[in-house]
């Protein structure tokens, strides 16, 4: 195993308190025989394992004759990077829980493992215990993806959840998450919509059959979202999610991927996933909508999938379904991505302006000289001379032009700075 | 293939217009090769199939040499149990969609496959299109499950959120069902709960690791249930569903099977399921709560489970699986299963007494005599002498003692029939 932070600690813990149950399960006794660390002393005094299982020598991991099988639960790009190849390398399958390192060099290390005839799972590092990547690779696997609908950054749902339960602000909201341990103390990554993005990439791929790179999702996170929007979607029966999109269009270039704050209905199942739960729709030709939900990270739930993985490995599913299914980025030519202005969705926009005759007729004015047209309208009553929100939203319509449009209506005297723009999401059935 | 029904037509129409998508996620071309008909000449006229493919002899289908893999899609136990065994014992993969034969004959035809070197795929058999027996194969393999909680009959979920949103009567929303395709003429499999209880089999036997027989599952249907119960339960924030349980209990005998119509809140997800749609709750000791949702019928849905069972027949991956995990119940033991009456959870009780003074008095005097303390109370204003609906819930207690103060408290004067007992779940977190 290379890395023995918190998701590490939990496989050494599953591995040791579990042995005679997968040694049951899979007939084969697993041993976890050396751990890979920076700091040997600190991880010696940890007891998580054995003393002198402990080593900071990577090559007695990734090239020790006594190893089938390395397990990456370190995170980050370098150096883990040059491990798993070199691991690949040496004829040892992985398990990695690394959204980062597959987002970026996910292909080169596909083909490194299929070149050494062995084999990378990678369940954990998407939606944490939420077995989606063996939903996509297996048990799906008869169908054309429509679309993934996911909520995969707890944080960001955590966050979201206590702004609209609770009233509190973002910042108010990020320090809770942060005093619960569901945030890191620079909880950039998550907050900006950038880890969400990486698991899309990931889960995309897998689904459409082309390459996505974390870099072709446009991210836009939750730091920015104002409570007021979250008042007005309230008021139009509306929850906000942070939700990492990936779509199929008609055409040529049909893919969208995004993360962006949504606007879905209530009612949905997504809106009912709360606090640092995480949940994918994903929308297959036949078998319509299916919905994974569970706790999307955490020590236990991500060492759950890590280990099932192992085991999958161990029972020789896993190496199966990555060598014998043509699925993964090394093996798919480069996503044809739709241009976003090209996208089509229904919008809520709000505006503030100066309540002053007239502007209502303006703002609408410019929506309609675009084709836009509008489903609600939302005004609440203000004094002359005010500062007013004026919200609308549209039916389904292309982003360009609401883009345009959104850029007139700024310009406009009486409005104050840019107006919102926030997608509704109307689920497929 | 045997059987070229509702299911049978799906997998028919994938196989024939995903031919080229199958092609390119396997490597290899899949051919329908022979369909096991009763009526050959109905059966050519559907144009499902091509008419030479269609034949009414078994042996072109079990024991032809130019077949790898029968896919059973016709249902019933005989006589496709005899051609599913000899399926296996001349060498071949066999992919099934039949809940009633794994049921009551799994483990025979488990342990066929084995003795053949071959698989049996199931995925088809329990939820639809729901992945939810790979979930538990694969992607959860490193826990142990503490409990599932299913909604795993669409006939039955559809009427009762009928009889709920709708507030139609059993009888009217039964109706509707047939009417909508989603029941069969005669439901009483789907109605008396057997159905959900077949599923349930399947799915704790796997979880658990011990051999549970259909009949092992004690089964109460929605057959029986009152439009007051379903008002009541309301009033105090709950739903109530027909849920397919297995739970893990402390001590020897640990293992508790149902299905019986059960009160949940109305925040629950296990609550939002509506309509013809199932979901499963899997709680994992490792992985907490996970939940899948989806289709748990209909024919695309069901011929994607099919489908991607029979690709990842081709890949190797389901086989690897099959024979690489000691999962099914040809190689566990018989479950202990734990007496009824000592389970304990919260119960919903209602009574239907005559208005008299002192019956409150008495029942609660029974309730507290047995043990059993009170959460809420509820009874609505009435007049003297009318018969008027005393309802309680309890705290958790043991099932025993409740059957035991409702005999009890049947034999009241005022007391008019049974009462009512319905299980209030608390859902582990």
């Amino acid at each position: 195993m290379i890395g023995l932070g918190t998701v590490g600690g939990g496989v050494a813990k599953l591995l040791r308190d579990e042995a005679d149950l997968y040694a049951q399960r899979t007939g084969r006794r697993i041993e976890l025989r050396r751990v890979l660390v920076r700091n040997a002393a600190k991880a010696r005094a940890s007891g998580l394992v054995e003393p002198d299982k402990v080593t900071d020598d990577p090559g007695a991991v990734v090239a020790g004759d006594d190893i089938d099988m390395v397990i990456e639960v370190a995170g980050g790009i370098d150096p883990v990077r040059a491990f798993v190849a070199r691991a690949l390398e040496n004829g040892k399958h992985v398990v990695t829980a690394n959204k980062s390192l597959l987002a970026a060099h996910g292909p080169a290390l596909f083909a490194t493992a299929r070149q050494h005839n062995v084999s990378i799972a990678f369940e954990a590092s998407c939606g944490g215990g939420i077995p989606c990547v063996t939903a996509l690779t297996c048990g799906l696997m008869a169908n054309r993806m429509d679309g993934l609908y996911g909520i995969l950054n707890g944080t960001c749902n955590y966050i979201l959840t206590e702004m609209t339960a609770g009233g509190k602000t973002y910042e108010q909201a990020l320090k809770e998450a942060q005093d619960a341990g569901f945030a890191e103390a620079d909880p950039t990554l998550d907050v900006s919509g950038a880890d969400a993005a990486q698991k899309l990439a990931i889960l995309a791929s897998l689904a459409f059959g082309v390459k996505i790179e974390g870099d072709d999702v446009h991210a836009v996170g939750v730091d920015g979202l104002d409570l007021k929007d979250i008042a007005f979607g309230d008021e139009l029966g509306f929850d906000v999610k942070l939700l990492a999109i990936a779509e199929r269009w008609p055409g040529e270039k049909w893919v969208n991927v995004g993360v962006q704050p949504c606007f879905i209905k209530k009612d949905e199942l997504l809106a009912q996933v709360k606090g640092p739960f995480n949940a994918l729709s994903v929308h297959g030709h036949a078998v319509g909508h299916t919905l994974y939900y569970g706790q999307g990270a955490g020590q236990m739930p991500t060492a759950s999938a890590v280990v099932s993985d192992l085991l999958g490995v161990v029972s020789g599913w896993a190496p199966a379904a990555f060598s014998n299914l043509n699925l993964t980025p090394d093996l798919t030519e480069p996503a044809p991505l739709l241009d976003r202005a090209d996208t089509e969705s229904a919008y809520y926009l709000r505006m503030e302006t100066l309540d002053e005759p007239g502007v209502m007729a303006k703002v609408t004015s410019i929506l309609g000289g675009k084709g836009i047209s509008l489903s609600t309208v939302l005004q609440h009553e203000s004094k002359a001379g005010e500062v007013v929100s004026l919200v609308v939203t549209t039916h389904m319509t292309r982003l360009g032009d609401v883009e345009e449009a959104a850029k007139e209506i700024a310009a406009l005297g009486p409005i104050q700075g840019e107006p919102v723009i926030i997608r509704v999401i109307e689920m497929p059935a």
